[in-house]
C-alpha cells in the first residue's frame, strides 16, 4: 500500500503567497473597479534590461542553427562561460577566490535553498530566524526534521531565533549547539543587513559547533552601504562552514527568467554518525546532476550578460529605480508616523501595524481601504506578528499612487 | 555537529552519463586527431523548429517591455495557456479526459521522476526494471528507501524485475506486492512499448495492491504504431493509480531549452501509516510550489509553440530525421549480424554485444576502434550487462558514417 509521505502533512494551510493571492483574488471579484497596486510578493516590475534581452536573441538564435545549438548542460552545473564570470565578478571583486566547480547554476533561490538541506542528516538541528522566509522551514517539515505545528505556527524540534528591533534584526547565536543555520543578508522580510562583524561572530558559532550556514544573498544587488559585506565568504574562514545563495531574480529581472546559484566550497565538511568528515560538494554535485538537468542555455546566456559593462550599468540603473522607491516609502510613511525599518540596503520595508493591530487585520484594511497589497509579517513567524512587509518592486508611478492612499488611510 | 545524508554514501560511484564523458575526454586527449561520433548520452543534435523560434523571439520581446513583461508564473504550475494546450493535445486526442490543474509545467523529466518519491513514505517498496533509466533508482537511494548496494550494483530493499527479451523487455507485475512501480514506455534504454494489454494488467496489479506508478512517457512522440497507448490514462482506472511524466526534450528538442510536466490525477490516493486515504494531488502542488518557482516564460511559450499547426508539422519532420537515423541503424546492424532490438516506436536501439562481450569491454572496442560512443547496458542494471544502447539522435551524416565504421570493425 502506498503510504504518503506524512511529514507533509505536518505543514500548516496555505503557503503564505497563495493565500494572499487567494484573498487578493477575492477582493477582485467583489470589486472589479478597484484598482489594486501590489507591494506584497517580491517580485519584479521593470523588464529586462537591453543586455540582456540582446544575449537572449542571439542564444535564441543559436539554437535555431543546426551548428550553434546546444543540447543539454553537460552535467546540469551551469555553462563554464557563466560560471567563470560569476567567479570574477561576484566574488573577486569582493576578495573571495572561488574556483568554477563550486558553484552550482540552478533556475532559483528558492529551489536552491529548499533542496539544500536533502544532502544532510535527518537527525540534524535547524535554526532559523523569526521572522523568517517560509521556503527554509517548509522544506525542513516536508525532510522530516521537525515535529508537528504548534498554535503559533511553530514547529517542535526547530530552533527559532527572534530578530528582534533592538538588535536591527539580526539574530543572536542561539546558547544550544544547532547543525543547520538559515542566515538571509539583506533579510527577507525586514529588510535588515549583516556587519561583517556580525557574520564574523556567525561563523565563529558555526566553527565551534561544526554548523553549517545556510546563506541566502539573493539580495545583495540592493547593498549600497560599502561597508557591509555581499557575501559571507568575505569572513575569513566562512569557506569550511558556508554556503552561500545567489539569485539573478532581483538582481536582474529575471523572476520570469529562472536563473540563480549556489556555492558550495571544497572546503566544506559534513560528518558521519561516527564522527567522519565528509566532503560537502562532490555530494552536492551527484544530488544535482541526478535530479536536476541544467538551466535553458537561453537563460544563461542572458544570465552571463548581466556581467557585461552596458548590462552593469543597465541593471544598476534598474535597481537605483526600486531603491528610489524604497526611499520614498520610508519617506512618506516615516512621515505619517509609521516605525519603520529596513529599505536602504534591501528592497523590503518592514514596518510596526499602528495601533498594535494585528498583521493580517492590516493586510485586510489596507486591501479593502487603500486597495494596496503588502505582506503580514506573521506569515513569516510569530515574532513578525504586528509588522508589515512592502515592498519597493512596484512601478514607481504605483508606489507614488499607493503613498498617497497610505497618506489618505 | 551537521551530520551528512548517510543514504548518498550509499550511491555506487560514477554516475554512468558522467562515467562514459570522462572516458571520452581521456581518450579525445590521447587521440586528438579522432572524429568522435557520440550515439551514447540521449541528447538531440537538430535544432529548434521555427514555430518555437518565433515564439522565443517574440517571449523575449515582451520581456524587455514593461508592458508586457512577465515576473513570477503565479504558483509555479506553469502558464493556464500552456496546461491548456497540453489537456488539449496530448490527452483530449487519446480520449483522456484531464483537467489543467492536474499538469504541473517543470523543468524536466529528470527532475520530475528524482524528485516526485519524495512525496511517499520512506518505507515504501519500489520497484524498478532491470535495466532501469538509472535517476528512479538512485532518487530513491538518497532518500533512504534501499540498503546497501550489493556487488552488481543492485540495492537492498528495490524490486528488480528482469526485462527480459523473452517478453520483448516489458517487465511482469512481481509476485510480492510492491507500493511504488516505474515504468517508462517506450523504454529508455530498450526501445521497447507496452501495449494496452500489459498496461492494463499493469494497472490491474496497481489497484489490486493499492501501489502506485510513476510512468515516464517522455519518448511518447516517437511512437508510430497507432495501437500502442501514448499514455498510461488510456488504460481505464489508470487515473486513480499512476502519475505520468512528460518531456519536451526529446518530442522538441529541448534538452537545452528546459520544459516538461507530471500529470498527478487528483483522483490518485495515497495511504496513512493508519490507512486512511489522502489526495496526492494537492501534496503534490505544495511540494511544487515551495520547491519550485516555475518555468521561464520564453521557455513556456516555446512549449506552446509546439502544439501549433506549424509546430506540430515542424517536430514531426524533426523526430522523422531521427526515425531514419533508428531505422538505418536496425537495417545496417542487423545486416551485419547483430541481434537488435527497439528503434521502431522509439529512438533507442538495444543491441546485443556480439560474442559474448561485456557491456564496458565493448564500449572501449567501439570507442577505440570506431570511435563511436554508445551507452554500456550494464550501466542500466546487471540484466543489461551484454547489451548496448545506440541512439537515433545524432545527425543523419554521423548516424550513416558511424554505421560505415561498425561495417569496417
Amino acid at each position: 500500500m502506498i503510504h504518503i509521505n506524512e511529514n507533509f502533512l505536518k505543514l500548516k494551510a496555505g503557503y503564505l503567497f497563495p493565500e494572499i493571492g487567494r484573498r487578493v483574488r477575492r477582493f477582485k471579484e467583489l470589486n472589479p473597479q478597484a484598482e489594486v497596486i501590489s507591494m506584497g510578493i517580491g517580485d519584479v516590475t521593470q523588464p529586462l534590461v537591453p543586455a540582456v534581452v540582446e544575449a537572449m536573441h542571439r542564444a535564441v538564435d543559436e539554437m535555431a542553427n543546426q551548428k550553434t545549438f546546444k543540447g543539454y548542460d553537460d552535467g546540469g552545473v551551469g555553462y563554464e562561460f557563466l560560471r567563470q564570470a560569476i567567479v570574477e565578478n561576484d566574488f573577486e571583486t569582493r576578495g573571495v577566490d572561488l574556483s568554477i566547480d563550486e558553484v552550482f547554476v540552478s533556475d532559483g533561490a528558492k529551489p536552491d535553498t529548499g533542496n539544500m538541506q536533502e544532502i544532510f542528516g535527518a537527525d540534524n538541528v535547524v535554526a532559523v530566524a523569526d521572522p523568517v522566509y517560509p521556503v527554509y522551514v517548509d522544506t525542513n517539515v516536508m525532510a522530516g526534521r521537525t515535529g508537528q505545528a504548534n498554535e503559533i505556527g511553530q514547529y517542535e524540534g526547530v530552533v527559532y531565533m527572534p530578530a528582534l528591533a533592538e538588535h536591527g534584526f539580526v539574530p543572536q547565536p542561539p546558547q544550544q549547539p544547532v547543525d543547520m543555520v538559515y542566515l538571509c543578508f539583506p533579510n527577507n522580510p525586514t529588510g535588515a543587513v549583516a556587519t561583517k562583524d556580525a557574520l564574523a561572530q556567525w561563523v565563529a558559532y558555526a566553527r565551534e559547533n561544526k554548523a553549517v550556514i545556510l546563506y541566502d544573498a539573493a539580495y545583495e544587488a540592493f547593498i549600497s552601504d560599502p561597508d557591509i559585506p555581499h557575501s559571507i565568504y568575505e569572513v575569513q574562514g566562512a569557506e569550511e562552514v558556508a554556503i552561500e545563495f545567489r539569485s539573478f531574480s532581483k538582481t536582474a529581472g529575471f523572476t520570469g527568467v529562472r536563473c540563480a546559484y549556489s556555492v558550495v566550497p571544497k572546503a566544506l565538511k559534513a560528518y558521519r554518525q561516527d564522527g567522519t568528515a565528509v566532503d560537502v560538494n562532490p555530494i552536492w554535485k551527484r544530488r544535482h546532476c541526478t535530479k536536476f538537468n541544467g538551466v535553458s542555455y537561453v537563460t544563461q546566456a542572458g544570465a552571463a550578460a548581466v556581467y557585461s559593462a552596458a548590462g552593469q550599468k543597465q541593471i544598476r540603473a534598474t535597481i537605483d529605480v526600486y531603491m528610489t522607491n524604497a526611499a520614498s516609502i520610508r519617506e512618506t510613511l516615516g512621515k505619517l508616523g509609521y516605525e519603520i525599518y529596513g529599505g536602504v540596503n534591501a528592497p523590503y520595508i518592514w514596518l510596526k501595524t499602528p495601533d498594535g493591530m494585528s498583521s493580517w487585520d492590516f493586510f485586510d484594511k489596507l486591501l479593502q481601504q487603500a486597495n494596496v497589497v503588502g505582506t503580514p509579517g506573521v506569515g513569516f513567524g510569530p515574532a513578525g506578528e504586528g509588522y508589515f512587509r512592502l515592498t519597493a518592486f512596484a512601478r514607481p508611478e504605483q508606489t507614488k499612487e499607493a503613498l498617497e492612499r497610505f497618506a489618505r488611510l
